[in-house]
């Protein structure tokens, strides 16, 4: 089917205009079939109320028929009611025409909220009314204009390089971790990083994790195909002693999720000798080492042997989940498997927020956004701690000083209807036992999850004294 | 393990200072123990040469130490020669420390480049010289400044209900599309929607796809379980009249990737039909369906029955590859199944460059750009046959004006010479082989798939020459 005539319609159209999808297929003559064309559009729910028609020139160029073909077919329809035509503000369609009945969707999806929530003190959010939005813009200016061009074609895989860089330094400067940009690769957050690993083949199940943990995390692993397998925890954190024949665990050790406690020192060094001895691999799952607010800060285990640790992190407790920014930090053996499973090219990452990133951390507004908000959430869990020695002195705050969220130990028994009480004044929480490890046999620890971070400034004071309210006497 | 005790080492650091990771815990005092800290952390690569330390009274307050101490270790340093001090420029790491050896890769992930290449004429992405800089960060700048607080929180695992609101909208407009934002769900792009689609259960394989087709495709399908079955091409487009137990099929209506034609009226509706009869969903690939430049557009497959179509779209032609941001718009039977897939949040596309998107639709910014690429495309798609029926009559471009590429048909026997020639002239371009269903039963079809949309403006002069001047005579 060789077609060398190209008509001219492009060229001739008026640059202004919107697109219009019509066929003009209908009987009689151009404007009968424009007509009814436009008129179907309408009735089809296709062309929404209150939607902007072109104008004349443009959809006449478009379409290769004449302005006053156009022009009439308009004022036929604004006779008939399917269209407006209003001095200024073009022609547009009828507010009365109906459009395709929207779903009757039930958003079971996004995370349960209570009915009537009015405190919102869930974990795993950082304050999303903190995002630094001058200084993002700023950074997303300069990594917009100096782009070079071949930025905006088809992305490396492994993540920007400028990214990769920026991150190196990062973090071997704040978390103690080894390595560089080339065992770096760029991903949407801790979901993407395991769909590499394990969907890609990188790694094989059975994988041992702690058992307290995101129920989310189990639930992304099962569906990769993966098996978890419980470690007990004590209070110096996960027995790695426990491990057996898996090859890989997925551990929290600067803040165990959600219990608080680090690993203790030993026991760092022991799953690190543990994978060397078995060849196996620790996931180590960075999700807020950067907030610890007790002058003990925590390296990453992963600057302890960068060939046997797999160390992941994103912003999405530091900036904002919205940006759907991670990273791995990977033992040389795994780069190409990951790339691999990664594609071709960069199908994943914004590559722009990409650079965007990079210029964040290289003019130093990261650091500036972490000491901030450091701060801001440390202020908070002081509170936390003041208000329950003055309102609930019986209820101890566990875990070290870190991280955007705080367990509230119950004596047993209590932990339900705790929840339950919160629901009833309009809090929502979490309660421990949403964490558990369906096939751990470790002892249950009761408590309620506090995610002090999650709230505004301006919330987070009545969300405080509206939880010292309902907590078991 | 309960922490009240919360040193004030938060409060009284300095907020303009920059996070280093240092544990002081080697023999002697505070002194002797962070200059030990600091020296290992050169030594071992993890603070690179030439990274910046922070200020003393940064470090001594996040450290807890007297400014006296970090001033003193760091004078120690810079006389052991680890460290420079200048005037201005603070203290850095000396350039002669050595970093980690960087990993020696080979970019082997990258889509294959010719070695040498001069002219990039491969198909599959648009001018990344036309990004519109300006009016993509305009609208940023308003998406940022007027998102909702909520917005930088945990994302609706449907996509932002603005976006989905602008592209019901657009794609109803624009490509006849009929739907409405609650049967839409963002995705990261075409690979994404298949990985939510077959990877999440919700539809499941055999497959049916068009005999020529982007092995990127086959690739994803083939790794998330899907066994893919050729459908032969002929004038008409795919022959869906040789669909047999298949329940899904996957087309490319608008314009047939890569062999250029549409899919013929009757058999648009054939297919649904097919669909209706057999219970069975219409994948549409509307991977380019902007730009057609005959004044003939083709709607989309969707309007036709939305009950029946999966309509798949990106911006990766029309904008950018490097925004990872793409649609899905469903029947309403699969949406559920989708978000299931999708997670409880969303997990994926950026938040910021959905919001982005949709202020660019909805001010108009989209149809602005894609009718000026349309006019750009289509004078060197003109200028492709202009030139070839000066320098190469005999060979043929086949398929409608359309898309951001091009195939010159030839003679049997000749493809495979005369993609080397290209390519020993510093040509990067495909033939039409690498798109071959392996298990295909067609006759082959012999051709260059000429991306005529890669070059800069200034680059496809030459590109288009030396192309002329190894085409076979």
């Amino acid at each position: 089917m060789p077609d060398s005539r190209v008509n001219s319609w492009v060229d001739s159209a008026e640059r202004i205009g919107a697109d219009l999808h019509l066929e003009l297929s209908g009987p009689g003559g151009r404007r009968a079939a424009l007509t009814g064309a436009l008129r179907e559009a309408v009735r089809s729910g296709r062309l929404a109320p209150g939607a902007r028609l072109p104008p004349y020139r443009s959809l006449a160029a478009d379409l290769g028929v004449a302005r006053n073909t156009v022009a009439d077919a308009y004022a036929e329809l604004v006779a008939e009611g399917w269209l407006t035509a209003r001095q200024g503000s073009g022609t547009r369609v009828a507010e009365r025409a109906e459009p395709l009945r929207p779903r009757a969707r039930v958003p079971k999806k996004l995370p349960p909220r209570v009915r009537g929530t009015r405190h919102d003190l869930r974990q795993g959010t950082p304050d999303a009314s903190a995002f630094p939005r001058a200084a993002w813009l700023a950074s997303y200016r300069r990594a917009l204009q100096q782009a070079p061009n071949e930025a905006f074609g088809p992305g490396d895989p492994a993540g920007r390089r400028e990214l990769r860089e920026a991150l190196a330094e990062y973090l071997a400067r704040a978390r103690g971790v080894r390595t560089e940009p080339g065992r770096i690769v760029i991903c949407s957050g801790f979901a993407h990083a395991v769909g590499l690993l394990f969907g890609g083949g990188v790694l094989r199940g059975p994988l041992a994790v702690e058992a307290y943990g995101l129920s989310f995390h189990r639930k992304l692993l099962t569906a990769a195909g993966v098996r978890t397998v419980p470690l007990p925890l004590d209070d110096d954190g996960a027995r790695v002693d426990r491990l057996g024949r898996e090859r890989a665990v997925l551990l929290t050790p600067a803040h165990q999720f959600p219990t608080g406690g680090p690993l203790h020192p030993e026991r760092r060094a022991a799953v690190v000798d543990w994978a060397r001895a078995r060849d196996g691999v620790v996931l180590e799952d960075d999700y807020d080492g950067e907030f610890r607010y007790d002058r003990k800060p925590v390296g990453a285990v992963q600057g302890l042997d960068p060939e046997r640790v797999i160390h992941i992190g994103s912003v999405s407790k530091s900036l904002s989940p919205a940006l759907r920014l991670g990273w791995m930090v990977l033992p040389e053996r795994y780069v190409d498997g990951v790339l691999a499973a990664k594609g071709d090219r960069e199908a994943w990452a914004s590559v722009l927020d990409q650079l965007s990133l990079a210029d964040f951390l290289a003019s130093g507004s990261y650091d500036r956004h972490v000491r901030r908000m450091r701060q801001r959430y440390r202020s908070r869990r002081d509170r936390l701690v003041a208000a329950l020695a003055e309102h609930a002195p019986h209820i101890a705050v566990t875990g070290v000083a870190a991280g955007l969220h705080a367990v509230l130990r119950l004596p047993p028994g209590t932990e339900r209807s705790a929840v339950k009480a919160a629901a009833r004044h309009g809090i929502a929480l979490d309660g421990l036992a949403g964490f558990r490890h369906p096939a751990t046999d470790m002892e249950p620890r009761e408590g309620l999850v506090v995610g002090y971070a999650t709230p505004s400034e301006a919330e987070y004071g009545p969300a405080l004294e509206a939880l010292c309210r309902v907590l078991p006497g």
